[in-house]
């Protein structure tokens, strides 16, 4: 059993507390949220108890924790889980700011090293399962050498404007996943991207310097080329897909629908829709991440996304907001802690 | 080069007549048509020419008839063609009375014997290339025996009544493609026939002793069972599918939509539907099975289906017709001259 | 909160067990099993604790009782629940005998007229998204009157025969489910069924007197007609769908795949397969039955599907072993307690 | 009827040829070709005769000439076919050279101006079933404002590098079919482009300055983006496939299939492929494209896509192909005579 405890007790927070719960490998030690009350009333749903900071952290009672408070406080609480040894699986991004991330990671990185307890970003979207047999397969060799590569990313509606305020953009909020995703399937490390994007939804979104609509190219070292679309509002749900093109075949995780109800009528077929939204598209994807690392640090083998590979994200994402910027092709450069892909 | 005479100028003779005119291996003589008008402006259309009821049935200038006359002249046609050593292409059925049909056959397989001309029935669903690799699949044993079928033939409205009144009924009009195809996908001569049929569409169905929705279960000798439903009148267009299950493995042939354009619409997906009616679906199997004609008359390769393949179908369809009477299962009883199963 | 206790902690049992204990709306009591080390196993690893006989119906500290031990024991444990006055949730069947379940149901409506408690059988089937999608939408009335209906229920593999042996027989084990399915989506009782079956998978299952593969035709008085297949032992998995014509449209619950990958090869696709076995196609319908008898239980609303309305499949099952026997087509009997159609 | 002649009786002239000799509304006057065995050949097998140059563009017994010469010819036809006063379906390109194409259109459209004969360019991807469906949906609204657009075109196998050192490059010979698709989808005429390729099949398409995989982003005047990959050498056949992103949905014809047969094995189900060419996929589209032409023609209705749309989709390519080789993105500039979008 490993012990956890939960740092965050908002919406995400309350999605990990109830997998905690019901996972056989844990023991849900509690939850610490900087509102007590929000802390008590999401631990007594769940069956385990509200926890200071301290008792959040304390190693005698915790094996690992799992960051889900606020983007702003992962880096302090990434730094505290290492100094006090304990494994993290801690929610994307490490820090908006690509340099306050790789300041955290360079010290987490000495702190982990020495401890041995491993770090984990939850970039949700490898542990589907779909994609992860999409990953195993091309990894495989099962179509030769990846050659072209297409994903689509597309949400319901435009979150709101106070959050994309502080998001940090489409690239480092949303195609970040796919940036992740791009190197994990193909197993490089993108040399340049270019970006385009427009703002159809709300007019606003330019004033904030962002926008709604995108593509971008990827083009890896072997010459692999990466499209992907990221879409902030479609009117007909939410819309991930994938598909990777080989020397010796294509594989494709195609679109999802919420069940296979047909209706037979003249001229034409209704079938069942995609999901309303992200979370519940994705809501397995957080118990198998949750089960990998309780795995791995069960078990003490390899656990992944690291927080190097998520600052090579990270930079891909920054390259991308350049470029989208400037309008021409960007040169990606990694940070020297940025994984080399695994 | 087959020099064939059309005869039957009606909806079916066009169809015939067009790919006649457009065959390679086709020297398309002429049609003859009760109706001189019919056939002079049929002829006109497909540039060939009228012909008399002798000259279309000349040896010196024939080599092939395709009748596509009326139910009730088949016999009539099949007999002369036969006396005059012409290879004959037969839309079916060779007569609604299985006893005449019986009589035809005998006769004629007695001429086209001394002759060595070959007569096929026009079962064109043998010729639908979905069918036709499935057929082939089961046959080669990729799904080993074959334990259970399930097959759907329906229609998008209900055959205006006074053609309902001389059709023999939905049986021997509709459901009697699929005993071919039965046959011809398991290669048995089923030994037992169950139906049961319900007037929906129009309550003077049941006043001409005939049903609109009806299910069949045929028994095979190897125990193999078969079930088809019948439909003359859906609100959602023509609809035919089969799928057959064997020891190792099942194999569909599914149903055929008329395009691959899907409109993601919130909560559903709106694709193209089924074909208006049953032309639209199996027009290709007129040409193919024409290909298939011409290939053995020119070749003198095997031919089907033939004569007696037809006569065994047409019996598996009476005793269904006895059995929707009865309410019982029924022995079906093979005339002399029925094929055994090719 | 419903206080719950779970009777059988076998394969069945585990399953509820693990929902029992994830369910925000149960305070999971206990667990009793006739075998106390396995009572106690189950009760360890989810959180709960092993209960005696007495402990598990005792009004005083249980609501409801959940019946997921052998199947010769669900009639004792009804009558116990009724006598305790507690709401039951009872797997299927009541009892193999039909006469057997006919009493227990007439003895346990008496008490629990009297106590007002509410008991549900568990078909399962009628809690899965797809089906239950399905006949809102038939039951609403938009594919207009139903007139015919497709079934398809296929397992992997030959259960052990000694579990065969005690089954009841495909009828009664197997297709049970889907002659509940057929009363509650066209809402009607058939009148009379037609059954013919074969064994493909092992000679052995004919010197059980048992078929492993068999069609089934249910005639509803409305002339709606039901086609069924039943098949023990497929070679690809585990297979369900659902078709239902009517006279406006057509609605199908299709097969449902483990994902929705594609590898595009040279000449053919392959994609994900069936679920490889009935388990994993039907476990989320366990949770969503578990919250249909919580939420019926604790708002007072009405439940299904009752101890009536299984004694009612149970009839036609009766009626389709007959027909297996006999090779003709039955009137079904109905128990004067089976259920009017819900 | 239209009295038609062919220019060109190499691969695709033969496929013209046998649609010329179907077609209800053509008289087929004949074929010219330069090698005058191969139109005396062609001649021979469609029922017409070879002519020689001076009688194909005979306006005493020609009304219009279909060009499927060499593409070096196109000009030089398009002329002679202007100069004699005939409609004219050509083959695309109008000139590989963009500058000389607008000098042709430039001669062509005073010629045709003063005649009033109709001259079209065989972009024949416009006349798929499912595009033009696609196309018809867009443009009526259906799914809003154009936001988005995915498109894929890819092939089999890598052409002969003979064709490939004269076809003008990957942009400008198969991509522009696509840039053509985009601008009668959105009714938009980009303005910028980024592309970006790689060499996988064979090393010397760099040597030839080409690339055989590469992806484009369009940027129309509206904000509407759209992404192409084009790849010459896939593992699986043949592929294209079209998405359309609006403002209230999404629309998508989505790839094809040569049938429509499933087969269910353990763990997978394997369903029939893409089409093994081009030729395969599209055939359907040369008919339907010949039908526009005459019915346009017959009844003077509006025609296209004209020479000076086929002038603009080329300009897209010209810069397509500079993005290529500055790697940069590209505004495109358009010649005084490419249309305004249709």
């Amino acid at each position: 059993m490993v012990r956890m405890a939960l740092i965050g007790a908002g919406f995400i927070g309350s999605v990990h507390a109830a997998n905690l719960a019901a996972h056989p490998g844990v023991e849900f030690v509690g939850i610490y949220d900087v509102d007590g009350a929000r802390s008590t009333d999401l631990a007594s749903r769940c069956g385990t108890r509200a926890l200071d900071l301290d008792d959040a952290f304390a190693p005698a009672t915790v094996d690992a924790v799992l960051i889900a408070s606020s983007t702003d406080t992962h880096a302090r609480h990434l730094r505290r889980a290492a100094a006090a040894g304990l494994a993290t699986l801690c929610e994307k991004p490490i820090d908006l700011d690509l340099d306050q991330a790789v300041d955290v990671v360079g010290e987490v990185a000495g702190a982990a090293g020495s401890s041995g307890r491993p770090m984990m970003v939850d970039f949700n979207r490898r542990f589907d399962r779909d994609y992860a047999e999409l990953q195993r397969a091309v990894r495989a060799g099962e179509i030769g050498g990846v050659e072209l590569v297409q994903m689509t990313t597309r949400g319901p509606a435009l979150p709101p404007l106070d959050y994309v305020a502080v998001s940090g953009g489409q690239m480092r909020d949303q195609t970040v996943h796919f940036f992740d995703l791009a190197r994990w399937i193909t197993g490089e490390d993108p040399e340049s991207v270019y970006a385009a994007g427009s703002v159809f939804a709300d007019p606003r979104m330019a004033d904030l310097g962002d926008v709604d609509t995108s593509v971008v190219t990827l083009r890896m070292p072997s010459g692999t080329l990466v499209q992907i679309d990221s879409v902030r509002r479609i009117g007909y749900g939410y819309d991930e897909r994938i598909e990777v093109l080989g020397s010796t075949g294509m594989i494709e995780a195609g679109r999802q629908r919420v069940g296979s109800v047909t209706r037979y009528q003249a001229g034409r077929l209704v079938t069942d829709g995609m999901h309303p939204g992200w979370f519940e598209r994705v809501a397995p994807t957080y118990r198998s991440a949750l089960d990998h690392f309780v795995s791995a640090v069960s078990a003490g083998t390899p656990i992944g996304p690291t927080l190097p590979e998520a600052l090579a994200a990270q930079a891909v994402a920054e390259a991308a907001a350049r470029s989208l910027a400037s309008g021409g092709s960007e040169t990606i450069t990694y940070p020297a802690l940025a994984a080399v892909t695994s």
